[in-house]
């Protein structure tokens, strides 16, 4: 176990939850759980037993599955009902008897909601959370009090919201933690309010910031800045409505930026592969520009940037990108020189030897085919295999004789499109038909059918993302047409490039390099 | 023009372009410029004339072609180089005579950049400042200048960082911008170094925050807490690497937490509007958590939020949601309530006829069909046809039986495209047949070649963009592609939206919407 004396606390599980498009089983909540652990924080927030099946059962099978190195597994509820003792009341004894050590409880702390949400007395509240607290302590367990809407409600009755601080911390609560529900505060606010709390209670003071103006990640630290010692985060800043404030953009800063020694040695050179494995599990796409571990976070794009970073690369980014697992990434643009093209074949693991002339003859091609309407920056697939071309090894795995695809939308109101492909694959002649919903589907799959047997792990790459922009020409379907084809195999993504000015050639382009890639990853021998 | 004592400058067209992923054409920068300016920015950053031929044509077009009402132009350019004279300088000339009232210049104010990156003198770099500072302000320009790296550079040379500040100053420098261009700084290194910076010289202060700790907007608000009269930012947050200070958030905390009379009158509930419309142009999915403008940033899940919100909204939102022009969504997945049509048709030149059952079927008709992936913000036109369809009037020039479109790359290497139409025009039936450079332009030609006897004028309407973006399916693995079609008659620009499994028939339906609002323009009867 990590220090006590600063709290990491997760609610991934529960708040984090709460997200448009997140829908949790118990096995995506133990995954994560062990993630989060291996990562390093010191609490984690499972979900709410009781409230509903799924949680119950997510804390039945962590007694018996998960295996906390770091962490201490938390259960969240609420305060007693009104008119109840605490002892009586299931909901409370679901989290009594959940087998979790600790206990995060919500408890209003905003006279308003006591009255129009809760429709008790401000006395009763005070009890409820007394009670509610108590019982729990003696049953052994460890409570922090979640003071919902605290930055509200200490506006609108400051003495209020300071006696539920005193309630909770005289029954018994480790830590009380203020909660920006509704997310409109600014840093200022919460430097200003959390000082003032601290002076006027002896309370152990946590954070709990929602994203709302874009600040949940400042105002946890000006929390911390502040005195507070517990603060509460999910993984990429999942949450309600905007989000909560980001875990990894939290520890980064306070490891990085305030040298607190707050992660398992080694953690933080985990947290891009962290990041991205919770992504994968609750199925959203990694953020490309999320502080520290997104794809763009050390992405340089500007020409002027690439030869000051060969001079040294402190000079261009705020902290190394090795220390987070992440990389530096070098866009190669038409403003690139031989310094970002060499940089870039490095990031690529392509040797070109520090060969001057080589640099020269690929800058010259970049930048004559970016001119032209290319734009590899987003297409490091297209370039690397530009790269191979120019080192004299080009990668062919299959030769193409013709395509045709015909798309219709018959007289009778049925829409048709199919594809043809002739192709020669190790020497023999292919010739295969699909349908699809496109006329670059359909020739995706009629490419992929008639190779299926040569290659068969081609069954694993398909394609995530296709995008089309017309370049300014004189006029609209005249002009030139860029078109980006993002892959994926499971393992990782990939993107291509194709132009031209016709959009189904430009398209072909992009899908044929995209499967050559995609087989080149596979490790087949080329024929 | 607004009130100059407090600047909101936007860089989007500069520094936001510098985004991964972001390629914008001049057409695409003069329409998020009359974006920004409705939106009522002070400052628009248009780019750096001369550095590339896209800038220079952008400043070229902007002097007849873009009307500001409350912005002003500026250019962005670098201080002179070492060891000429500002006057002779080429690069300093175009910003010169680029015709923008502004000029903003970045200058080296960390003394290891200058040293290593510039490779000049300490001495040099200030006499390149106060040189090129004192030539723009001869010419009667106004000059902001950008101080790149001055925190890195102030906490590792203050000395050196303060005498920039003040060189600029004297040679007639408006504003001096301290600017985190590596994007490491947290709230408080920013509150402290602008405050010692306020107390050290008399320079009229700006801030520009790199988002990389995921604080910008933090950084940017403790900037103008601590005396900072100039904030830049970029629309949407659009930037290198993570990006920049987002201008809606920024502008948003200051006007409704801050209380600060930034915007033309109204202009704060065009806000989602303007966000989205501008990552149409970029042609970036619209980042659904944003804060204030995001779809689900006033999107509340938890069933008990649902029912205190029946109480009083309030008691969960940080802010009511249609001062930004957003909404609360509980059930349905919308932007559009009555009022935004009521709005929207009165702009389109529609009279609804304040008739709220009309009204009523028209927004649920707009929810239905963003639902299933349509957004009609930056589609006027299709939005119109079906306003006027709604009221009794459906707009119909022709019948369509069929359509069929082949694209064909031959054995001999010669590529075809090639489409047929078959339409019923006045009761005549016609079959068309032509070719183009892709599926969707052969069909255009087609549409318009069957039409032309009869409606001579459509000669003059041409297609003058195309977009294709493919949206995760609503339901299981299908993904939806919406296309957006640019149109133009010389007199002016609309644009059609389509939205199908098959991007073909989805192209199909904008390009048909795009002829049919073509020839309405035109002034013809419909038959």
């Amino acid at each position: 176990m990590l220090d006590d004396g600063f709290h990491v606390f997760d609610t991934t599980l529960r708040d984090g939850a709460q997200r448009e498009g997140i829908n949790l089983t118990v096995a995506d909540k133990l995954a994560i759980a062990r993630l989060l652990d291996e990562f390093g924080v010191g609490f984690i927030e499972g979900g709410w037993p009781g409230a509903n099946p799924k949680d119950t059962e997510f804390f039945q099978r962590a007694r018996d599955e998960l295996e906390l190195r770091h962490a201490r597994l938390t259960a969240f509820g609420s305060t007693r009902r009104a008119g109840v003792r605490a002892a009586e009341d299931p909901q409370v004894a679901a989290l009594r008897d959940c087998g979790a050590p600790v206990v995060t409880l919500v408890a209003k702390s905003d006279s308003r909601h006591v009255e129009l949400a809760l429709r008790t007395t401000p006395d009763e509240n005070l009890e409820m959370i007394a009670d509610t607290v108590s019982h729990l302590r003696e049953n052994g367990q460890r409570v922090f009090l979640d003071c919902e809407h605290f930055f509200d409600g200490y506006r609108h009755d400051p003495d209020y919201a300071l006696e539920v601080v005193r309630t909770a911390t005289a029954a018994g609560a480790d830590v009380v933690v203020l909660c920006d529900t509704n997310g409109g505060m600014l840093p200022a606010d919460i430097t200003r309010v959390v000082t003032e709390v601290r002076e006027a209670t002896d309370a152990r003071l946590g954070i709990h910031a929602q994203d709302d103006t874009g600040c949940a990640v400042a105002n946890t630290l000006a929390a911390v800045d502040a005195g507070a010692t517990h603060v509460q985060c999910t993984a990429n800043g999942y949450g309600e409505r905007v989000g909560n404030a980001d875990l990894f953009s939290v520890t980064a800063a306070l490891v990085l930026k305030r040298g607190r020694d707050l992660l398992p040695e080694g953690s933080l050179r985990e947290m891009t592969r962290v990041s991205q494995a919770i992504a994968e599990i609750v199925n959203i796409a990694p953020a490309t520009h999320q502080p520290y571990v997104g794809i763009s976070a050390f992405a340089h794009k500007a020409g002027l940037h690439a030869s000051a970073i060969k001079v040294d690369p402190d000079l261009y980014q705020h902290t190394d990108p090795a220390l987070v697992g992440n990389d530096m990434r070098m866009l190669v643009s038409d403003m690139a020189g031989r310094a970002s093209i060499e940089l870039k074949a490095k990031e690529l693991g392509v040797d070109l030897g520090g060969d001057r002339g080589l640099l020269g003859r690929v800058a010259d091609r970049v930048k004559a085919m970016e001119l032209n309407g290319y734009s590899f920056e987003a297409a490091d697939a297209s370039l690397e295999l530009l790269l191979r071309e120019e080192l004299g090894e080009p990668v062919r795995f299959f030769e193409v004789e013709s395509w045709r695809t015909i798309a219709e939308h018959r007289a009778d109101g049925i829409a048709v499109t199919e594809a043809t492909v002739k192709l020669h694959v190790k020497g023999e002649r292919v010739i295969a038909t699909a349908e699809g919903n496109g006329p670059v589907n359909a020739l995706d799959r009629a490419l992929r059918s008639a190779m299926e047997d040569v290659y068969p792990a081609l069954a694993e790459v398909e394609l995530s993302d296709y995008k089309v922009r017309i370049l300014e020409g004189t006029s609209g379907t005249d002009a030139i047409t860029r078109v980006l084809i993002g892959s994926t195999d499971g393992r990782g993504g990939w993107t291509t490039v194709g132009v031209g000015e016709n959009v189904i050639q430009a398209s072909w382009t992009a899908l044929e390099q995209a499967i050559t890639y995609g087989l080149l990853r596979q490790g087949y021998a080329q024929g």
